[in-house]
C-alpha cells in the first residue's frame, strides 16, 4: 500500500454490521464533475441506521457501498465541460444529484426526482473516502473563513432550511421543535437565522434539552412519560405564552406529531422531518379544522447556498454542533460514537 | 296567527329530534344590518346532524336554536350605515360573521375567527324563518339572471371553493376527490370551473358516482369493502393515468384520508374537509417523505364572490344539485328527505 | 433534389430580408434526444421581426439560422438513452432546452436561464424545416384527437398560460387584456380556461377587437387616439362595472402599461407580456402606492402540460386562431401574410 | 392653564407653515377604544412634509388637523368592551385603523381600504398630544423591558416589515436598498432581522452612508451625479458579488427605480416604497423580460407584531435611530431639526 494521500482509502458497508476501510481507485471526473480530495465527512443518523439494520424502509444495502453524504473536500481535477470551479477550490458537496429532466426537476423539487443518485442510499454510493467525483454545479464554493467542517455541516443545516422554508419560518415566527438531536438542533439555529422570535423544545432526554439551551432555544419541554398529548400541548402554550405558528417535527414519532397537531395554532403549518412507523395514530382532524398545514420535509433543494449564506455570516456558531472528531482511519470508531452518543455526542465529524 | 306574509314562521330546533316550527318577533336590523325577507334556504347534513345527535363535536345544543344557514333572501329594510344594498335587492347570505378584530380576521383568514356568530351552529341562531337580520357586508347582491335557489348553493360552493383554492387546483389540475355527497359534488364542479383536466372521484355507493359522472367526474372509484388503501390508490392511479395533484377529502374517515395519502403524487395537495373521528390510524409518514401538503380546510373566507363569479357565468349548472324543494310549513317533511335520502336526494330546498 | 420525404428542406434566415429554402442533412439525435418528423410550425411576430428587422433587441441574427419554434412533429428515431418517447409519437415541441445547471434552472425557473438553446432565437437553429432533434424530455406527446396543428399552437397558449399563472388568474378573476393580437388572444383563452369571470379586452383595430369577442371577451374597448390613460382607465372600469383584479399587457407599449397601471384595482396585479422600447414614461408610483405588484412575464415554465390538458379537453376551440395554412414550399408566402396580415390572419399555420 | 398633566397639549397643523400647540379637551373612548397617555411621538418625513407643502399628492391639509403618527403612550381608560388591554398598559399604536367591511379588509390586506382612518392623513387627526384615543385592537402592549421610544419606533420600522416581507427577504437574501434616510435604515435592520445575508445601500449623501454602514450594511455606494444607471447598476453587482435578489427603492425618484430594475438579478423583486412624481421615465421592458416582480409597498398591514417581536428579541439596536429628543412643548424646534435634518438627525422623538 502507498502513500495515503495518492490511495483511495474508503469506508464500504457491505451489509448489516459489516463496514470495513478498503481502497479503491482513484475515479475520473466525467465531463461535468469534479474530483475531489475529500477532508470532512459527518455522521448522519442514517449512515447509523444502514450500518446497524442494513436498510432505511425500502432502502435495503444489498451491494457493498460506500457510506457517508455530509462533506465537503478540495477540488483536485476538473471535468472538460467545468468552468465553474477551478482546482483547490474548497468545497460543499451536496450530495444528492437530480435526473434533471422530470416533472419534479423542472419545477424545481430536485429533491422529488424518483432518479436521483444521493450518496449513501443504496445502490448509490457515498463519499466517505479520500477521492471522489461529483457534479460540479452540486459543489458549493466555500469562502476562505468557512471550514471544511462547515462545509460539512452544510447537509444537516440544509435539512434545517428545507424544513424552515416549508414552514414559513420568519421574522417573529414563534417555532415549537419537537426532538432536539441534530436534526431539531439545526432547525433552531435556522429558525433563529430567519427571525424567529421564540423557539419552544421538546425531548424525551434532559441533556439534549439543556444543549438546546446552550444553543438558543428559548424554552424547553421534557416529555415525561405519564403525560398525554393534551397535556403537553397545554405545557407548549403555557411555557410560549401562545400556541405556536409553527411546528418542526424532527422525530417522526406518533406521540410528537400527535402533540404538534394540538399545540400548533389554528392556521399554523407543521412541518415533519422525521421518518417513522409506516401508520400512525393522530388527531389530524383537529388540526384540519382549525386550518392547520401539515407539511412534508425531503431532504431539501435550492438550501444549499442559503445554509452556507449563514454559516458565512458569522452569525450563527455552528460548530458547537461537532462533539467528536476522528481519522478516516478511525472511521469505526468514530460510528460507534456515534451510535452510542457517548460522552455526549451530537454531531461526529471524520476527516479524511 | 296572521298573514304568513307578516309573520316570522321560524324552524327552532328546542334539542335532539326536536325541531319545531314557531312564530317569533320580527327582528329590527342593527345599524351596520339589514332585515331580510328570507326566500330560500337549503338544508346542510349539518343541520340534519344537530337535529338527529343534538350536537357536532363540542358544539352542543344547549338551547333552542333556529336552525338553517345555505340561505338568501330579499332586503326589507336598512339598518342606518348601510349604503352597499338598497331595499328590494335580493341577496345571498354568507352566515358567519366574524368578530373583525383579532389576528385571523386581520389576516384574512377570517373563518379561524374564535368569536365568529354562524348561523345554526350552538349557540347562534340560524336563518330557516320569515324575517332574519344579518350584517350588510356579509350579504352578495344576485344578479337578476341567478336565482334565489342559486343564491342559497353559494354556501356549500363556497367551501368547495376554500378547499380547492387551498387545494391550488388550477388549468390541468388532476384531482382525486373522495366522498361524492354534497361536499364532495359541489368540489367537482369548482374544480371543474378551475380549469382541472381530470377530476376522479370515490363513495361507497355506486348511485352517488353516477349523480357525479353526471354531473362531469370524467372517472369514478366504487370503494369496496374488501380493498385496503394500497390497493385503491393503485385503482386511481391506474384509472386516472398518474396520480392525481391535489386530493380533497370530503368525508373524514379514517379510509379515504389513508386512500389520499398513498394516492397522491409527490409534492401533491391533500385538502381536508370532512369531520371525522378524534384519532385516525394513517400512512402519514408515507406522505411526509414525498413532501405532501396535507392541508385543513373550514368553512370559507373570501369564497362568497368566487362561487358568485361561478354561478353568474352560466357555465355551471349547479341548479342539477337541487333535489326537492318544500315550502317553510313542511321543514319537518324537508328534513326527514334531507335524513333518509329518499328519492336521492342530494339537496333539499326549502322556500321561506 | 430527390423525395420531398427523405429529404430535409429547411427555412434558413440568411439576414434581414433574406429568408430561403434550403436542404440541409437530417441531423442524427445525440443521446437524450429524439429526431422529428415535423408537420406543422405556426409563425410568430417574432420570427416575422427577425426576417424584417435582423434583430430583436440585442439578439442579431449574425449567421444563417433556421427560423421557426412553434411547432409539432412526429417521432422517427430515438437516442440510446430515450425511453419516455416511442417510434411514431405525435409531439408538441417545447422550444427551449436550458442548462439544466444553474440556479435558475434549479430553482424550476428554466425560462430565465441564461444558456438557454431556443429556436429561432440567434445564434439557435429553429425548426421550420423536416427533420429536426430536440430533446426527448421537452417534447410533449399528444393525445390521438388533438391535431398536430393545435400541437404547434401550445407554444403561443404556453405565453398565455405563463402570464395567466403569474398574474394569479383563477376563479372568478375580473381580467383587462391590453391587446388583441395572437398574444392577447391566447391570454384571453387561457384566463376563460382557468375561471375568469370577465374578460375585457383593448385594441386599437376595431376588426381585432371583433375577433376577441368572438373567441369569448365579455367587453372590448377601441383605443381612441385622443384619450388620456386616466380616461381610458375610467372607461375600462365602467364597461366591466369595476376595476380589473389583473391586467395582462400583450402590447408592451407605453400606452398600455401607463393604462394597466391606472386602471388595476388597489392590491391587483400586472403582467408585462410585450416587448417595448428601452424606456417607458409611466404612473408606477400610483400602482406602487395602491400595492399593485407588475410582473414581467417571459416566455414560459412548466406550461407546456397546462396548454396541452386545455387544448386535450376539448373546451377551448384554439383551432379558431388559425386563420391560413401553407405548405413548407408557400414559407415566403406565408411569412408575408404573416407580415401583411392580409386576409385578418391571425395565426399562419405551415405544413411541412 | 391647569398642570400639564391633565391638560391636552396637541400639536395642531392649521395650514402649511401653521403648527401650532393648542390645548384640546381630552377624549372620551367609544366602547371598542381606549384613552391613552401619550408618551413618545416620532416625527415622520410625512409630518414634516405636510407642514411644509400643506399636502402629500392628492392628501390636502383642508381644516385643522393634529399631527403624528409615530407613536406609544400609557392606557388610562378602557372603552367598555375592551378586554384586551388594562389600565397602565404600555403599547404601541398602530395609526391606521381600517373600515373592516371592506373586500380589501376582509382579504387581509388592510392597509388599502379606502375608508381607513388614518393618524395626520388629512382629514384624520393625528396623536401627537396627550390624551388621544385608539381601536383597543390597533394598540400592542409592550413587553417591560420595551421602552416606549421603541413602541414609537414600531411605525416606521413596520414600513421596513412590510417592504421586506413583500421583497420576500429571507435567510441569504442579498438586498439592495436606495436611499440611506430613515425608511431606507429600518429596511436595512429588518432585511437582517430576516435574515439577509448581504445588504448594499445607495445614497447621495456620505454621511447618511455612513450611518448605513454603523447599522449594519454590509456594503454602501455613493450615487455621484455623473452615472448612468447602467453604471450603477454594474457598480452594485461588481460589490456586492452578485446581482442582489432583491431590491428595495426607499425614495421613489426615477433615478433610484431605474436603477433597481437594472441591477435586479433576473426572477427578482423590486418593492417600491417611496413616494415619487405622477410619471417616471424607466427602463421597466428591461425588468420585465427578466420576470422581475416591482411590488408596491403602501404602509403595512399585520407588520406591527413583527416589528415588535424583532425590537422584543434585543438582536437589534433600533434606539441607534433615535438622534433628536424634545418636550411636547418643543413640538415647532423638533420639527425644524427634523426638516433640516441639523446634526445628522436620523429620527426626532417628541416626549410627550
Amino acid at each position: 500500500m502507498g502513500s495515503p494521500d495518492v490511495e483511495n482509502l474508503t469506508a464500504v458497508l457491505h451489509k448489516k454490521d459489516d463496514l470495513r476501510l478498503e481502497v479503491r481507485p482513484i475515479p475520473e471526473p466525467k465531463d461535468d464533475e469534479v474530483l475531489l480530495r475529500m477532508t470532512a465527512v459527518g455522521i448522519c443518523g442514517s449512515d447509523v441506521h444502514y450500518w446497524t439494520h442494513g436498510n432505511i424502509g425500502h432502502f435495503v444495502v444489498k451491494a457493498p457501498m460506500v457510506i457517508g453524504h455530509e462533506s465537503a473536500g478540495i477540488v483536485t481535477k476538473l471535468g472538460k465541460n467545468v468552468t465553474s470551479l477551478k482546482v483547490g477550490d474548497r468545497v460543499a458537496v451536496e450530495p444528492g444529484v437530480p435526473c434533471r429532466r422530470c416533472d419534479d426537476c423542472k419545477r424545481g423539487e430536485y429533491n422529488l426526482c424518483n432518479d436521483v443518485v444521493f450518496c449513501a442510499t443504496p445502490p448509490d454510493n457515498g463519499n466517505l473516502c479520500r477521492y471522489y467525483t461529483h457534479a460540479a454545479d452540486f459543489c458549493y464554493k466555500l469562502p476562505d473563513h468557512v471550514s471544511m467542517e462547515e462545509g460539512a455541516l452544510l447537509e444537516p443545516l440544509s435539512v434545517g432550511v428545507q424544513a424552515c422554508k416549508r414552514g414559513g419560518v420568519t421574522l417573529g415566527s414563534k417555532v415549537l421543535i419537537t426532538g432536539a438531536g441534530p436534526i431539531g438542533l439545526v432547525n433552531l439555529l435556522v429558525a433563529k437565522a430567519m427571525g424567529a422570535s421564540k423557539v419552544i423544545m421538546t425531548d424525551i432526554v434532559e441533556h439534549r434539552l439543556k444543549v438546546a439551551r446552550d444553543l438558543g432555544a428559548d424554552f424547553t419541554v421534557l416529555i415525561g412519560k405519564d403525560k398525554t398529548s393534551e397535556e403537553l400541548a397545554k405545557e407548549v402554550e403555557e411555557t410560549l405564552g401562545a400556541k405556536p405558528d409553527i411546528a418542526i417535527d424532527a422525530c417522526g414519532a406518533e406521540s410528537t406529531i400527535a402533540l404538534n397537531m394540538l399545540a400548533t395554532r389554528s392556521g399554523g403549518k407543521i412541518c415533519i422531518i422525521g421518518h417513522g412507523p409506516a401508520e400512525v395514530k393522530v388527531p389530524i382532524i383537529n388540526a384540519m379544522t382549525r386550518e392547520i398545514d401539515v407539511r412534508g420535509v425531503f431532504r431539501y433543494a435550492n438550501c444549499y447556498p442559503m445554509a452556507l449564506a449563514m454559516v458565512a455570516s458569522g452569525n450563527v456558531n455552528v460548530k458547537k454542533l461537532i462533539t467528536h472528531n476522528y481519522k478516516l482511519e478511525q472511521t469505526l470508531e468514530a460510528f460507534e460514537t456515534a451510535k452510542t452518543g457517548a460522552g455526549g455526542a451530537i454531531k461526529v465529524m471524520i476527516h479524511c
